[in-house]
This record gives C-alpha cells, sequence and structure tokens, in this order.
C-alpha cells in the first residue's frame, strides 16, 4: 500500500490521504504550527478536537531548546509534547536563513549563530537527517538552501544547485522507522531554475515534495502564478507541500493549483494579537465596536470560544491581556482554517471545489480575503 | 431548608454544604479567584472537571472593566464568564484599600483613584449592594474597611465602627434574587476590636459571615490564634469565610479553627510563575534539574498537566515563555489545592482530620508545609 492516495480531483486541486506511521492526513490539510513542540497556546486534545490531524514541529527551536539528546531520551517528540498523531519537521534550514545569523554557506553545510545565546553552530544534511530520525517525526524535511525574495539570480542558481546535493546526501542517510522524507525544489521565482530545481528533486525518489522559498517576500501574484505552473511538475502521485500559507483565500488559491499540504503560524499568532479569522473577514477584538456585543465570533463555528463566549467577553479579556483570551482566539483561528480546509476536501469530492472557493470569496468580500481587517 | 446545613464536624472543622441559586457547594471549600472574570488561563470546563464548586469574581475590577452594565446587558456575570456555577463576589472594598490610592474615606463611604485610569471614583455600601446585584452573584460580600497588618489601634477600631455601619446599610439594599450577602468582621489581630467587630455583624443576620482583615501582613502565628478564638465566636449555623489564603498548610490551618470557605490568587500566580504546589513541596520548574525529569509533577494528580506531560517538557514550555506551560501549572495547582480541600472534607466526615491533617504536613515536610520552596 502507497503512502499516498488522491481520491478525487477537480481541475488540479486533489483531494486524498497521506498515510504516516501515526495515522492518517486527509488532503488538503492545514498544519497548526508548533515550533517548539507545542502549538501556542493549544493543548493537544483541543487539537485532535478540532480536526487537526497533523501538525508542524521544528527542527531548528528544538535542536537547541530543549535539545534533541532531551527529546530523545523522553521517548522523541510525540511522546514529549503530548500528541499521538501524525508530526511533520522541518528542517531547520528555513530558520538557518530567515533569522539572518548565517555566518557562512559552503558547500558541506550552513554555519550560523544560534538565536539563543549567539554561539556558532553548523547544520549539514547529516546532522538535519540524524535530528530528525531522532525526534521521530512521520515526515522529515530536507535541509535546503532558502534565498529571501529579490535575491540575485546567482544566488538562487548556487541555492538550488546545493539544495539538490544536500537533498542526495540526506536522503542516504539513515532515518526513523516509518518516516517519510520530502524533497524540497528551490529556485524562486525564477522560471528556470525552479523548473531545474524541481526536476533535481523529484527525480531522487523522495516520499513527498515541497515548493520552498515561495512566499517569502516575493509579489503575491508571481508566487501564485509560480505555483500554478510548478506544482503539477511535481510527481502527481506523492504529496505536494506548500511551506508557509495560512490566509484563507492563499490556502484556496495552493489548493486549487494542486497542493496537499501547507502550514503557517497565521492562526497563533493572531489569536495573540487580538484578531480572530471570522466569515466577516478578520475582526481586531480590541475594537470599541465590540464592548457590548453579544454574538460570538462566528455564529456557525464550534470552537471553545464560539460555543460559549460573546464578542464582549472575549474583547474584555483580550484588553485585559488575559490568559484566555488569547487561548480562546488561537483555537479559534485554528478551527477556522481547519474547518476551511475541510470544506475544500469536501467540495473537492463533490466536483465543487470551483464553486466552494467563489461562495468563500463572496462571503469573506474582496478585502476580507485579501486579508485586509476589516475593523 | 436552610441555605448551609452542616453535615460532620471534627474538632472545630466543619463539613456541609452551602446551598446557592446556581449550585450547591461542599465545604470545606476552596475558592479559586476569577479576579476579571476569568481564572486566569483557566476555561471554566476545566474548573468543572477538576472538581471547583464556586469561583470569586471582583467587584472591583469589574466595575471598572469592562463595567456593570457590559455585564448586566449580556446577561449577568454567570452567562458573560461561561461559568454556569456558583459565584461569590467580593464588594471591592479589599481593592480600595490595598492598591492605595485612596483619597478620602468619611462615614458614607470612601474615594480613592481608578487602577485602570487615575480618576476619582467612589465606592459607598449602597454602590456595593447594586454592582453585585447586577452581576447577579450567588453570594454577595459587604463593603468593608481593611486597614493594613500594624495599623495604628485608632485607625482599625474607626474601620470597625464604619464597617459595622455601612454592614447595615449594604443589608438594607436591593439584592438579586436568591442572592446571598454575607457580613465582613474587622479588627485585626486586636482582641477587643475583633470581639466587637464579630458581635455587631453576627446580630445583623446575614447569610454568612467572613474574617477580612487577615492575612494581610501580621505575623502568620498571631493571625492564627486570632482565628483560633475568633471564628467559633461567628454564628455555627452559618458559613465562615476567610479571605485570602492558599498555601497548603494555611487551609489546613483555618479549616482545622472552623472556616468553611477561603480563596486565594496563589494557585494561579505560582503557575505564571513557573511554580508548581505539589507533594514534594513547591517546585520551580525553572530549575536546570528538571531538564531531563520523565516524571509528571505529581504521580497521584488527575490534571491535565499530569495525566501526559513530563516535568522535562513543562520545564522546556516555561524557559521558552509558552502558553501552554502558564496553562498547565495553573492548572494543576488549582486541582492540588481543590484536591487537598477535598481530601479535608472527607477527613472530617470520617473524624480523621487531625489524622489527615499530620498526614499532609508528614508528606509535605516542614518546610514545605511552611510555604517554602523547595528547589
Amino acid at each position: 500500500m502507497t503512502h499516498f492516495e488522491i481520491t478525487a480531483t477537480d481541475g488540479a486541486a486533489r483531494a486524498g490521504v497521506l498515510r504516516t506511521a501515526h495515522g492518517d492526513v486527509p488532503t488538503p490539510a492545514f498544519m497548526p504550527v508548533g515550533t517548539k513542540a507545542t502549538v501556542k497556546g493549544l493543548h493537544p486534545d483541543r487539537l485532535r478536537a478540532m480536526g487537526a490531524s497533523i501538525v508542524l514541529g521544528n527542527t531548528y527551536h528544538l535542536f537547541f531548546r530543549p535539545g534533541v539528546d532531551v527529546i530523545e531520551e523522553l521517548g522523541g517528540l510525540h511522546r514529549f509534547m503530548g500528541w499521538d498523531g501524525p508530526i511533520l519537521t522541518d528542517s531547520g534550514g528555513f530558520q538557518v536563513f530567515s533569522l539572518r545569523h548565517t555566518l557562512d554557506v559552503d558547500d558541506d553545510g550552513v554555519t550560523f549563530r544560534s538565536v539563543y545565546d549567539g554561539d556558532p553552530a553548523r547544520f549539514t544534511p547529516e546532522l538535519a537527517a540524524d535530528v530528525q530520525r531522532r525526534l521521530g517525526s512521520d515526515v522529515a524535511m530536507c535541509l535546503d538552501l532558502c534565498p529571501p525574495a529579490g535575491a540575485p539570480r546567482a544566488d538562487v542558481g548556487l541555492a538550488v544547485e546545493r539544495t539538490a546535493a544536500w537533498a542526495r546526501r540526506q536522503l542516504a542517510a539513515p532515518r526513523a522507522e516509518g518516516q517519510l522524507v520530502f524533497g524540497i525544489a528551490q529556485g524562486g521565482i525564477d522560471p528556470e531554475l525552479r523548473r531545474r530545481s524541481i526536476g533535481e528533486i523529484a527525480s531522487l525518489g523522495f516520499d513527498g515534495h515541497a515548493l520552498g522559498g515561495l512566499s517569502v517576500g516575493e509579489d503575491r501574484d508571481a508566487m501564485l502564478d509560480t505555483v500554478a505552473w510548478a506544482a503539477p511538475l511535481l510527481p502527481a502521485e506523492r504529496p505536494r507541500y506548500f511551506m508557509g500559507i495560512g490566509d484563507p483565500l492563499g490556502i484556496l488559491d495552493v489548493v486549487e493549483r494542486g497542493i496537499d499540504i501547507f502550514d503557517c503560524v497565521l492562526p497563533t499568532r493572531l489569536g495573540r494579537t487580538a484578531t480572530a479569522l471570522t466569515w466577516e473577514g478578520r475582526l481586531n477584538l480590541k475594537n470599541a465596536r465590540f464592548r457590548r456585543d453579544a454574538r460570538p465570533l462566528d455564529e456557525e463555528c464550534g470552537c471553545l470560544a464560539c460555543d460559549r463566549f460573546s464578542r464582549a467577553y472575549l474583547r474584555h479579556l483580550v484588553t485585559q491581556q488575559e490568559l484566555l483570551g488569547l487561548i480562546l482566539l488561537s483555537e479559534h483561528n485554528v478551527r477556522f482554517l481547519l474547518d476551511l480546509t475541510a470544506g475544500a476536501r469536501s467540495a473537492i469530492e463533490r466536483g465543487e471545489f470551483g464553486r466552494y472557493r467563489s461562495g468563500v470569496l463572496e462571503r469573506l468580500g474582496a478585502e476580507a480575503a485579501a486579508g485586509q481587517e476589516v475593523t
């Protein structure tokens, strides 16, 4: 039995199931981000109750705190964080480059300063494989080189080259039992480089493939155009992962273009800044207009926030910086994206994804769909 | 049927049931403190699941934020905060005096600066009654005058006098349907003043009585001596409330002396500062010795923290300032005190309170019992 099965398609959009050592992941799947072995503010049982089927853990952060030796000794990442469902771990590559403490990149690996204590550290493909093996994640990601948007073409080209060489090395390294390994294609929005990277990575036989180096600051239309032609170049019979998208419209945009899995810190980050994702668009709960608003955030939502509490109460909590406000808004936002994604999956199965997407856009309104705050 | 029934006694210690408009409260009862209409970090369903039967709300804070008009319009405090069990509201007196922005006290009431915006505000017994009526709490407390420990005897005497006059006025004011009203005796640790205050307050026919003005900085032995002789002077057929005690030994000390209800912010405050109450004493989870500790906080505890997570994971969360760490430690600490209190109740019913108390002291060790951190 293959680890990935497509159960329905609708245009380029796909519905399927990713089978992992810790359970099945219905796709399209939104992965809540548990950077430091916790999805901020949410107990694992809440994630499960809300319908999350997989969470993301962060190799970079866990490597430094608490240290992979600690997690390994305590029985692996699942046991450590109390989540027995599937976990995907990123490789740390994105943090190494985005945290901007890179000291040196060479053919062998990358040297950088830890964001925790400033000490020099070094990541190689072999280390990325070994750390993720010891964490015991269900899906390990390759260490890639991720240049920022607007990087010189020569830099992007070198990143493509090294990413492929590193992918070969990581694929040859030992993995945890049952662990899947995904390759990552780079190349920014440069058609030739992106195409070359996909060709190289796709030829190596990974269990799945990611489009990396997008959603890193480039023009959105250019990004979506790239996804539109690049995603179909990734092997159709393997899952496709778009790294780092979490606004409602963006999720539908990449699903429409053939992406199966995606992740983003957006819902919990918005939750911690008093903002709720709703069918009316984003609501800033600090706004005085909610002071006496007896309605839930969203009439149709069944999350712990909407189930019982008024906007007025949530506003009170966030203006008073009460922990429960952050918890409830984080829960609501994660649930909103999980529900949105489940709706997309169901629409694909019915062959009505286009109608679903239009309906969402109409409900959200153009401004809200583009991620604008409506209050 | 009376609202308070004593079901067992053991020495001066009592087990009973306080009946309120929103349900029964088995006593002795520890009340988690929901200052601003939320027990910090804990969803009401968690409080219920942990065995909390009553929570405390804070008139002072709710009066200013979000305002009693908002809470009233949204259906009262129970509905506002999503807790359908009993709620006791303090009168705001303690905050008016302890927040130290008092401008003037006269026979009619107290003028002070709001801690929120510095604007002058005024509380009177009639206002305290009216606010608590509109909040719709199950138990309303009288506005009292609470001098700090070490206040001149003349000040304590005047506080006793005004507290009695205010109690008469508040008792005459309208209350919410089914609302119980408790009087508060002042007098510090001065035998004559305390005795006089108890005599005056107890003569007025309140539904319950509190010892206020203790645990405000005075010597602990003097405080306990006062409780020992003062509690029995409060009407035996009415519940007795000790305001502001929450360390394990302190709880057992006041229960032993005939107190039925008590409250404290300690468990959630400790939780937010990475400290756990356990049968080994207080554990500071930031301590490096927990880095690889696979044990739960407490082997016998069934809370969400102990159910699944290791001390090593909790240490990781608190050192990384993760929300989930604060939530789990707050839950554990509240549960610890609820369990301790439930154990005391059960021991009183068996006539074994003395043995229970000794057992707790022995397990906790003298240092731990006295509230010292053991790590």
